[in-house]
C-alpha cells in the first residue's frame, strides 16, 4: 500500500508557514503480520494543538500529529474487521497499517442520521473535548451565565449548545461580524466582536448579572479580562490557549491571581490526552444521545484534498474556520 | 474615650509612602448604649491585602482596614464581658466602640501557653488562610511535594508547618539567604533564593520528582514559571498576588492557561472574606490542637507603637517580616 504523510519540515517560528511541512510518499508494502490492519483516510482533523506540542517534534523526522476518522481495507485483526469506521491518533496522513494500538475509537457504529465526518467532530476529541469541559468541570445549573471564547470555533460552537441545552445563558466571544451571525444560528443567546468592543463593555452589555461559568478556548490578556467580570464563586474550564500558541516568546497577559483570590475563581485545566480517556465510553454514549435528540448539531469548516491541509491550518490558526477544521480526502 | 486611628490620606501610587497616612484623633464620649462596649487595642496585625483593596478606599475618610486582638473595657454587652478578648474587624486604631457586629472572634479562650499575639496570627486570618488552603484546597497526601511562595511570611510560615505535619517535602521560596535559614528553622526542608537562582533551577535542585502541590502568596511572573515545573494533575492554591500589588500598572506576567490545559493543573483562590468564615469554628479547633501539641508554632515579626504602623506595613511588602507582622501597642 502506498500512501503520503505529511512532516514537519522546519521549525515553526511564530506563524506556521506553508513551507514548514513537506509531504512524504511512503510504500508500506502489500503484507500483513497477524493483528494489522491496511486502513485509509476519510476525513483528517485540524486542530490548535499541533501548533501548542511543536516544541517536541523533530525537524525532518515528525509526521503533524492529529487524528482522523479511517476506514479499514484490509485486516488480521479481529477486533478490526474490513470496513471498519475508527478514530485513528497517526498524524496527517493518507492511510497506513496498523496494528490497533493507535486506534483511539472504534466508531463503527455512528449513527446513519450525521454526517460521518462528525466521526471527527462531535464524536471524537472535539465533542469529547467540549462535553467533559461543560459536563465534569463546569457543572453548570440552568439560569448560570456561560461565557464561551473562541465560540465559532470547532469546540465553541458544541460548548454553546451543550450549555443551552442545559438551560443557561450562552454568550461567545468571537472575532467578526459573520462569527456573531454564525455563533447565534448555531444557538448561542448572543456574541461579541473582542476586536471592536472590550472584554469588560461587551459583558457588561450581555451579561448584565455577570458570568458565572467561562469555557476558556483561547487564553491570554481576553482570559484575563474576562476574570475581572466573573461572579464570586464563578468557575473557568481552561481547554487550550490559542492566542499564544504562535508568540515567538512567550505571551505575557495580565496577572490574573489577585482576581482569583478576591472573587474566589476557581481554574482547571485539562486536556485530551490525560483526563478525558476515563470517561471517553460514557461521553460517547450522552453525545449519540444528543445528537439523536436533534440537540447537538455538528458545524464544519470542511477543506478538500490531502495537500491543502497545511494552508487549512495555518487559515485555522488565523480564525477562518467556522465551527470544526475538517479536511476531506 | 479617647481614641487613634489611621486613615487614608493619599493614594497609593505605586509602593505607599509614609505621607499616604494620617493619625487622626477621635472623642467617643463615655456613654455606652445597650448591647455596646468599650475596647483597646493589645495587637494590630499588619496585612498585604491593605495594598490590595485600596481602590475602594475614600482619600481623607477611610480607616486603613485590618483587624486587631483588642480587649473588652466596659461592656453592656452580654456576648461580651469586660476583659473578653476579641478579634476585631475595626481597621487601623487604638481603640473603639462597638455593638458587635465587628467582632470576627472571640479569642477569650485563647491557650495559655501560647503568646496571646497569636490571636492575631496562628489563631487569626494568617492560621485560617493557610490551614484552609492546605486542608481544603490542597489535601495533601504524605510524600507528596510542595512549594509555598512567600515561605517566609505570615501565612507561609503556617503552611510550611501544617504541609511538614501532614508527611509533605515542604520546599519554600524567598528573597534572601537569612529567609532559608529561617524557613528551614520554622520547618521546611529546604528553600531557594528567587533572587539569585531562577524558578526553574531551584525547583529542578529542591524537588527532582516536580511538584505536586503549590501554595501561592505571591503569584505573577513567579508563578507562571513554578507552573511549568507542576507534576499532571498539580492544585495550587491562591491567596494572594502580592507580587503584583505595588504595580502602578497591571502587572503582566507570561500567559498560563497553555501550561494549565497540557498538564491538567488545576487553580482554585480563595479570601477570607467569603470563603473561610463557614470553616472558622472548627478550623480554630484544628489549629489550637497542633499549637497545643507543640507541633505549630507561631513565627512573628512585632514592631512597637500604634504610630509605627504605616512604616511596619511599607517594610512588610518590602519583604523586611520574618513571619506574622504585628504591631504590639
Amino acid at each position: 500500500m502506498k500512501v503520503r504523510q505529511i512532516i514537519y519540515a522546519a521549525k515553526f517560528e511564530g506563524s506556521p508557514k506553508e513551507s514548514d511541512f513537506k509531504i512524504v510518499d511512503e510504500d508500506l508494502g502489500d503484507q500483513l503480520k497477524e493483528n494489522e490492519f491496511f486502513y485509509e483516510a476519510i476525513y483528517i482533523s485540524c486542530d490548535p494543538y499541533v501548533r501548542l506540542l511543536s516544541d517536541s517534534y523533530i525537524v525532518g523526522k515528525t509526521t503533524i500529529p492529529g487524528y482522523q476518522l479511517a476506514k479499514v481495507l484490509e485486516s488480521k485483526n479481529p477486533k478490526f474487521p474490513s470496513d471498519s469506521i475508527l478514530v485513528m491518533n497517526v498524524g496527517w496522513r493518507t492511510g497506513g497499517k496498523s496494528d490497533g494500538s493507535d486506534v483511539w475509537y472504534d466508531r463503527t457504529d455512528i449513527p446513519k442520521n450525521v454526517p460521518m465526518s462528525a466521526g471527527v467532530g462531535i464524536f471524537a476529541m472535539t465533542g469529547l473535548t467540549a462535553y467533559y469541559g461543560v459536563n465534569y468541570v463546569l457543572k453548570p445549573k440552568a439560569g448560570d451565565t456561560i461565557l464561551v471564547s473562541g465560540s465559532a470555533g470547532a469546540v465553541g460552537t458544541v460548548v454553546g449548545q451543550l450549555a443551552k441545552g442545559m438551560g443557561c445563558r450562552v454568550i461567545g466571544s468571537c472575532g467578526s461580524m459573520e462569527k456573531i451571525k454564525f455563533v447565534k444560528s448555531v444557538g448561542f443567546d448572543d456574541a461579541f466582536n473582542y476586536k471592536t468592543e472590550s472584554v469588560a463593555e461587551g459583558l457588561k452589555r450581555l451579561a448584565p448579572k455577570g458570568v458565572d461559568l467561562y469555557f476558556d478556548n483561547v487564553g491570554g490578556s481576553f482570559s484575563s479580562a474576562v476574570l475581572e467580570s466573573m461572579n464570586k464563586g464563578g468557575r473557568v474550564a481552561c481547554c487550550g490557549a490559542v492566542s499564544s500558541y504562535n508568540s515567538k516568546v512567550p505571551a505575557q497577559a495580565p496577572v490574573i491571581q489577585g482576581t482569583m483570590a478576591l472573587n474566589s475563581l476557581s481554574l482547571q485545566g485539562f486536556n485530551i490526552f490525560d483526563d478525558i480517556p476515563a470517561y471517553a465510553d460514557e461521553i460517547y454514549v450522552a453525545l449519540k444521545q444528543w445528537a439523536g435528540e436533534g440537540k447537538l448539531k455538528q458545524h464544519e469548516y470542511l477543506t478538500s484534498g490531502f495537500e491543502s491541509l497545511p494552508s487549512t491550518f495555518i487559515g485555522m490558526l488565523r480564525g477562518k474556520n467556522f465551527g470544526k477544521t475538517i479536511v476531506n480526502m
